[in-house]
């Protein structure tokens, strides 16, 4: 039987953290089309401010690079999160969203918690911390996208937003991540490093959850 | 009439923000003593997490000082922190609370949050970006201190907590803070940054407000 | 008469600085085709070390960016210096150098000195510090490109490497650094930091000069 | 036979480079006193500018610690250098310097090239590579200090420098530098590292042989 990958790894070992994270009522809602509006609004709006946000993450991931392929990969991920904003807004645009009055919402309390708790990560640590705190997201959405678009609901409202995350662009991407993940797994002592990685991981799966909970009440707490 | 000061100005700017987070529920409680035993624990826990990340971002400080006065004034700042953090650990000793406990603690989304953001709001900015972040809490905790002193309730409690703040030593360790402030935005061009340093300012309040509400309910949502 | 420009502003104000940097004996060789191949051959090794710091350094502009615009400047920034990379690589090939050999070459004293001067400067400061840092080099660039190809010497080894730099591709791209630094002056106060902005680039145009020097002598202290 | 030490591993490693650093004419000088009173000078100056922007170094440690001892060892290798910098003042008064003019000269390129590469490894890497770059200074100086204090020349005008790095404060204190580096080694996964880690330790033993050629010149590259 094959050695999991370093992502593997640690998606198994998050246990439940990583099943309340895919399984959580929101993707459940966006699976068989219930998903209240107002609650895929909320989200639409957050995950606007939160891509900006993760777009300065991969750009931190080019300034921590020490190869050109891994400065390669962390320019193609920003400017690939820059280069499908416009996408997102015409998205959101279809939802009754304009992108100058998402740019004007105040981050939640779990955006702000999310994307600058990864940040950190990486500012504090080396690129393997950023890519540890970076894979939930990147590779969570693609586990969903997958699963999601394995069972369609006919009639789903959803199915647009399924169809990207399942789709090949969006599945290519992540596993880019996936694999640069395990190689500075190899190069940075990532076995070594594995409880603090895990750390780490399990920390940025429970700020996923809490920003499906955050778009399942349709409203948070603003702090931006 | 005297101009105020950067940080009276930002202060006054924030309006009714400001008065959220200094006049919150949780400092009623602390200064007429009803605070709920299991709200101050709750708050002195994640008050044991953030003091360690606040420690990182006046060492942060030290690491974007441009001059020696900026660099001491930040080692210093670091080392006050570290060096009552054991004061702090027994003042919680006296709660119940023991420090391998506290540490084990997940830190609470409004922990997270809060510290990440003032954390990188200094790595993206400069240090002028890095106390405006800072100001809210070094300044608005003299504030406090300082207003619950004035008006004592027999038999407090909380009274040990609130002479913490209103002593000589915290209020002269704010009033460098409030210099440090003042001297860097006349350094830094604070009057043509002015509305973007509100912005960090207000949501650096906001935050605070966040943590006293996180702190009352008594349990929080952990995602460390 | 019209204001100058920050980035004029700046220029000026560097004097002899500014143009011992524009006008050293190995732009005059360059200009002429007098230049020793050796010298050419040390300065295309080292500028391709330089290359991968400096698309750093925009990746570290993206993380610093606090609006979509500065961010996708920066991306671009970033992605320009990586997609031309080739280009320079087929170019040193016309040389004799090749891309192996010349990632293998430990970078000189006066290439870590100087991109990672540029770094540290964006690192502690903020966004502006960083553009005061990168412009001698941009938009210095630009101008000795301008100026060699006004002045073409018949049968020059070298017009290729002018017509890089004075083409429109280099020109629009030093213009967009030209109108960023412009907009984060006026954004981030400049006029106020203008001693501690012009002391940064003055240093960054000396370690141009260095840099030219390093070339000019065909050979420099290894230390990478 | 007992496993060598983490830095004893890259200081064999480095083998002549680091024999090239600690038997540098500079310091075979300072050992038998003949030393030209106008290099000491020249290093004196350049070793205050150096020694502000270590403390910077130490002050990124603690913004990059992971747990409270990485922290307290950063703020304490923070304060030392600063609390000292008056000592090193009164030392350099002793041989014609005064403080507004070391702080007035320019940074030699050599210092430029070692402070910002060892600030740009802690900021692009994590604290286990920080150190690695960090630690040729430090215990580099405490192993000249020690070889210089047990063979001691009658007269030697330079005998207060080797006593001060022979002296049980700088020993003790690089002695929990060499702890610190051995502790995150383990703990960050140094074994599969090293090859990187070596590379950083080289770069900064050349840059630090750089650093003693541009005081023996006597005269430096002006870049600051």
């Amino acid at each position: 039987m094959k050695d999991p990958s370093p992502f593997e790894y640690l998606r198994n070992a998050a246990g439940p953290l990583w099943t309340d994270f895919t399984g959580h009522q929101f993707v459940r809602g966006l699976s068989d089309g219930t998903l209240p509006i107002l609650a895929f609004r909320r989200y639409l709006t957050q995950d606007y401010l939160f891509l900006i946000q993760f777009a300065r993450a991969y750009a931190l991931a080019g300034f921590k690079a020490q190869c050109l392929a891994d400065l390669r990969a962390a320019s193609d991920g920003c400017a690939a999160i820059l280069g499908e904003l416009p996408l997102h807004v015409s998205f959101c645009a279809g939802w009754g969203l304009d992108e100058p009055g998402m740019a004007a919402e105040p981050e939640a309390l779990e955006t702000v918690a999310y994307t600058r708790f990864v940040l950190d990560c990486g500012a504090a640590g080396d690129l393997l911390d950023l890519y540890a705190a970076l894979a939930p997201c990147v590779l969570g959405y693609a586990e969903i996208g997958a699963q999601l678009a394995a069972r369609p609901a006919p009639g789903n409202p959803y199915a647009p937003w399924v169809a990207t995350y399942a789709g090949p662009e969006y599945q290519a991407a992540a596993g880019t991540t996936r694999n640069t993940l395990a190689r500075l797994w190899a190069e940075r002592g990532g076995g070594a490093r594995a409880a603090a990685l895990q750390a780490t991981f399990n920390t940025a799966v429970r700020l996923e959850t809490a920003f499906w909970s955050m778009g399942w009440r349709g409203a948070g707490e603003a702090c931006g």
